[in-house]
């Protein structure tokens, strides 16, 4: 993580409290957008917060998702309003001599704008293709192309990412130095997401093997 | 999961694309938010919508964040505000054999109200305690008790369970029926969050040696 700054903060994304835990470069924020699958979109309607949990893409700077169309997430988001986009990835549990300096391990991305459609069906096919690619890097030649119905029944919207700044926090406890010497255990308790094994479909047809490009599946 | 209905569908809540999918029933939706950790929490300032990650815990039918009180989202959500709450868990990657067709397996419960300021120094004492009990089982009482200075610097808010709904994919890939028969590979990847050993924090007194209640940890 450098102090780079490609994403000059705004208002919004210029971390006030735990400075020392933001980070405004392309490369740390690009190298969490790499490492989650799932990021969490806030939207409004009707004064009403709403945050829809999805499977997210990067490329160069811009992020996509994308859903059904008839979602009302997705209805709503190709009319281009402002969003919030989060990702968070949790990494331990941090166990202080107080709770108060109990805390957690993460790394965020946050990044604020309008959503954009990607209306277009050749940018559309190309951003499901990409999609694909991230989670199962390999398989798209393999799977039966959309048909037109089916890519008419998906949304694909995106967001430039510009207003946008990375948050870490590592490391142990930070205690109050008049606690170090108290009987109380202080550390962390690492968490990861793993892949288990893969499950044949109970449908699959006899004779087809697990992929090997299962294996570049990466995240987390 | 069962159908019943302790949680009424509102406009909001009613699940109405794939709603086999939506549970309404008190059980899932306890057993969804006792399995999870992190939650993000959405929030209007200014017509722009906020998510933030953060810790939570459920007592009964109410959920409870905390933060620092100078932080911008607990100083808002201070006041009251329309939120959602939204814990998402993903239990696994669904490779169909189109790329219509693929999906995640996952354990979702969002919930919509009004935050409420948890301000009874009492109240707010017990709250820490749960949040946690709900982290590491028997922790608290080996803790340096907060000072009257942290508790002061610590905002804790709750929302009521009211407004909630569970919605939850699980199986295999669903593709179409003259798609059984394409010599491409379908099924499940499952995706787990797990606990590493624990990491002792470099300053912590020798002889101090790792808890047994660090067993007792359990989320995912």
């Amino acid at each position: 993580m450098s102090d780079t700054v490609d994403f000059p903060p705004t208002e919004r994304t210029r971390i006030k409290r735990l400075h020392q835990r933001a980070h405004y470069d392309r490369e740390t924020v690009h190298a969490i957008l790499d490492a989650g699958l799932i990021c969490h979109v806030g939207y409004v309607i009707d004064g009403q917060p709403y945050v829809t949990p999805t499977m997210y893409w990067r490329k160069d700077d811009r992020v996509y998702w994308h859903g059904s169309s008839a979602s009302k997430m997705l209805r709503h988001l190709g009319t281009g309003p402002r969003v919030s986009f989060t990702v968070a990835l949790m990494d331990g549990l941090v166990l202080a001599r107080s709770g108060f300096h109990s805390s957690v391990n993460y790394r965020t991305v946050m990044a604020y704008g309008n959503a954009e459609l990607v209306s277009d069906p050749e940018a559309k096919l190309t951003a499901l293709e990409d999609m694909m690619e991230r989670i199962v890097p390999g398989r798209w030649p393999d799977l039966k192309p959309p048909s037109p119905q089916e890519l008419k029944a998906t949304t694909v919207v995106s967001l430039k990412l510009e207003e946008v700044a990375a948050k870490v926090r590592d490391g142990g406890a930070n205690d109050e130095p008049e606690d170090l010497a108290l009987d109380v255990w202080a550390g962390v308790v690492p968490t990861t997401t793993v892949l288990g094994a893969p499950i044949d479909n109970p449908d699959l047809k006899a004779g087809i093997p697990v992929p090997e490009n299962l294996k570049l599946i990466r995240f987390g």
